[in-house]
C-alpha cells in the first residue's frame, strides 16, 4: 500500500514518524532496574497540587459530560491574570496546540516561516506538515538573534517562531530586542512568541531584560503569545495551554480550534492551580535552588554547559553523547539526547528534586570515571 | 485588523466561528432556575463508572508528568478487543480529532469529499477548514443513501465519510452496503467511517444488517473505521477516542497527530472502562429502555419522529421548532436544535434516565398544549 503515501499530502508525506519514549515501567522491566529518575521531559518535580488534587476528584462526577468548550470560568480567570480581554484568549491542548493552529491558519505550501536554529523542534515539524518552507537563521552564543532573525524575513515570510526561554538551550531574548524585531518586520508577518517556560526565567535575576510579551500585543497585533501549564504549573499530564493575541486573531483560532479541545479535569485543574499561588511559586523555588546545585556539580566535573534561564540545562560531553546518555540510562537516570537540535555533542537534564539532581551528577560522575 | 482576516487560509476565513453553548450552571443562573435536564449532547446519562473513578484517582499523583504518548497499554488492550494489531490503532482525542487528522492528510483544496445530506455537521467544517469541496448527496428517508454516495464519487474526490449510525438522524446503514461501496468506488479514495455510536446500534435486534465495519479493513485498505468513549462508555469530559485502520494510514495518521494529543486521565479512564463490561452493557440497556419509553411518549404525543438506532432521537415539532426549543428551555429542559442539519422542524433529544425522559415528555406535553 505504498499508493496510500502517495496520496498523502506532501507536508505529511515529509514528516517524521514520532518516535515516543517508553513508558518507564517498561523501561523498568526492560533494564531489570526500578526506582528510574526521569529528567527528560522538563517536568515539574513536586508532587501534584493539593488543590488540584481536590478539583479533579470533584470534577469526576461529571466525566460523563461533555467539557466547557467554551472554557468560560478560565478564560475569565486568565484575562483578570494577564489584564487582557477574555476575547484574546485562546485555550488549547498544550500551548503546542495553539501554536500549530496558529501555524496552520497563516501558513501553507510556498510560504516560509522564520525559525532560530536550536529552537524547539516542534516549530519545524509543523512547518514541515503545512509544507510551507523553514528559514533557519543560525544562533548566536547557542541563542535566537532576533536582529539576524528579523533581516530573514522575506516576501514568502507569513511566520516568525520565537521560544522565550528557548528549549533546549536555555537561552533567552530580551523584551527590548522582541520590540525591535516587531517594529522591523511587515505587520503582516505573524510572530508566534512561545512562553512555555516563562515563570522560570520571570522569577530572580537571572534573565536581565527579560519580560512577557503580552503587553506588546496592544501594538503590535500580529503578536501571538503562547503560555502552558505544563511546566511551573505542573500539570503537563492534563495538556493544557493557551495562546493570548489580538481578538480579530483569537477568532480565528477559535473558528479552527476543535470545539472540545480541552478535557474537564483540565480545566478544573489549571482554575485550581491559578489559585494556588505558593504551589507556582515553590515550583520556580526549587527549580532556581536546583539549577544552582546542577550549575556546581556540572562545574565540578569541568563540563560546559549553555547557562539556562528555564527548568533544564545543556551541558557538553567530553565523549560521544549517545554513550553517555546510555550508560546513564543502565544507571537508572533518563536525559534527554538533542542531536535532532544540532547539538549531537550535548545532553540536555531537567532540573528535578534535589535528590533526583544528585543521582543524576552522582551517575554522571561515575560514568565519566568509568573510561578515563 | 481586517487584514489578519484577509491572511488567514482560504478555508479558516470560510468557517463559522463555534457557538458554544454555556455551562448548565451559568444558564441556571440566567434562567433563575435549578436542577436543568440536559438531553442535548447524546452523553451517557449513568454516573461515572465506580472503575474508572479509581483509575482517574490513583494516576493523579502523575499529572505533573507527560501522559504516554505512545498510549503502549490501551493500543495493546484495543488491539486485543478489535482482533488487529496495535500498529492499525490511533489514539485520539476524541473520535473527531481521527476524523480530522485523516482528512487533513489526504484532502485539500481543489478536492473533493462526498458527505451525505444530514450527516454529523463535523465533517462539513472539516471539509471547509481544508478549502476542499463537500459534495453533498441527498439523503433517503433521512439516512445515507450509500449507492448515491458511491455515484457521487468523481476524479476530485479523496475521501468519503459515512456516519454509521448517524448523528442527528439516528438512521444507520447496512454492512452490505458499506461494502458495496467500498467495491464501487476507486482504491485510492478513503472511505471514512464514524462508528461513534456502535455499541447502541450493535446490540439488541434494531438495527437490521448494522455491523462493526472493522473486518473490512482488511480487504480494504483504504478504510478508517473511528469509535469513541464518550458516548456508550461515558467519557466525553476526557476526550478519547481511536481509528482502525490499515498500518500505512496509521503511520500516517501517528506522523500528523500531536505526540502528546490524549491525556493521562483519559488513558486511565478508557483502559479501566474497558475492563468494566457491566458498565457498557448496563449503559446500553438503560438506552434501549429510554428509547422505548421516547418513541411511546413521542407516539402518545402525535408527533412524527424517525427511527433511531443512536442514543438520541430527532421528532418533527408541530410548529416552529426554535419556539418549542425555546419553551423547553424555559422549563428547565435542553434539547437540539438542528437547524444546521437541514431540518429545521426537527429537534433532537438525548435518550437520559427514565426520571430525565419524563422530565422531558411532560415539559413538551405542556409546551405543546399552551397554545392548543
Amino acid at each position: 500500500m505504498e499508493k496510500m503515501i502517495e496520496l498523502a499530502s506532501v507536508g505529511v508525506r515529509g514528516l517524521e514518524a514520532y518516535q515516543p519514549g517508553k513508558p518507564i515501567e517498561e523501561l523498568e522491566r526492560e533494564l531489570g532496574i526500578a526506582n528510574i529518575v526521569k529528567l527528560a521531559s522538563n517536568e515539574c518535580p513536586l508532587p501534584t497540587s493539593d488543590r488540584v488534587k481536590h478539583a479533579i476528584e470533584t470534577g469526576i462526577k461529571d466525566i460523563t459530560r461533555y467539557p466547557d468548550g467554551s472554557a468560560f470560568k478560565l478564560k475569565r480567570k486568565l484575562a483578570a491574570k494577564e489584564q487582557v480581554s477574555e476575547s484574546q484568549i485562546t485555550i488549547g491542548s498544550g500551548s503546542s496546540e495553539v501554536l500549530e493552529l496558529t501555524a496552520r491558519i497563516f501558513l501553507g505550501a510556498g510560504q516560509s516561516a522564520v525559525v532560530s536554529q536550536h529552537a524547539f523542534i516542534v516549530y519545524r515539524l509543523i512547518i514541515q506538515s503545512l509544507a510551507a518552507k523553514a528559514i533557519v537563521v543560525p544562533a548566536t552564543d547557542w541563542g535566537h538573534d532576533v536582529k539576524l532573525m528579523a533581516q530573514a524575513v522575506d516576501d514568502t515570510t507569513r511566520v516568525v517562531f520565537i521560544a522565550n526561554p528557548n528549549n533546549p538551550t536555555g537561552t533567552w531574548v530580551t523584551l527590548a530586542d522582541i520590540e525591535r524585531l516587531l517594529q522591523k518586520i511587515p505587520d503582516d508577518v505573524v510572530v508566534i512568541l512561545d512562553e512555555a517556560y516563562f515563570d522560570y526565567a520571570n522569577v530572580g535575576s537571572a534573565a536581565v531584560g527579560y519580560g512577557s510579551g503580552i503587553p506588546l500585543i496592544e501594538r503590535y497585533p500580529n503578536l501571538v503569545v503562547t503560555r502552558t501549564f505544563s511546566k511551573a504549573y505542573g500539570l503537563a499530564a492534563l495538556r493544557i495551554g493557551y495562546a493570548v493575541s489580538s481578538p480579530v486573531i483569537a477568532d480565528l483560532l477559535n473558528r479552527l480550534r476543535p470545539p472540545f479541545n480541552v478535557t474537564t479535569p483540565a480545566l478544573d485543574a489549571a482554575l485550581a492551580v491559578l489559585d494556588d499561588l505558593e504551589f507556582v511559586s515553590r515550583s520556580c523555588q526549587v527549580n532556581a535552588a536546583g539549577m544552582v546545585q546542577m550549575v556546581q556539580g556540572l562545574t565540578q566535573l569541568g563540563l560546559n554547559f549553555i547557562p539556562s534561564v528555564g527548568n533544564f540545562i545543556a551541558f557538553e560531553c567530553p565523549r560521544d553523547a549517545n554513550e553517555i546518555y546510555n550508560a546513564l540510562l543502565k544507571k537508572g537516570v533518563i536525559v534527554r539526547p538533542i542531536g535532532v537540535y544540532e547539538m549531537p555533542n550535548h545532553l540536555r537534564v531537567s532540573i528535578g528534586l534535589e535528590e533526583e539532581n544528585n543521582r543524576f551528577l552522582t551517575a554522571l560522575t561515575e560514568v565519566l570515571a568509568a573510561t578515563r
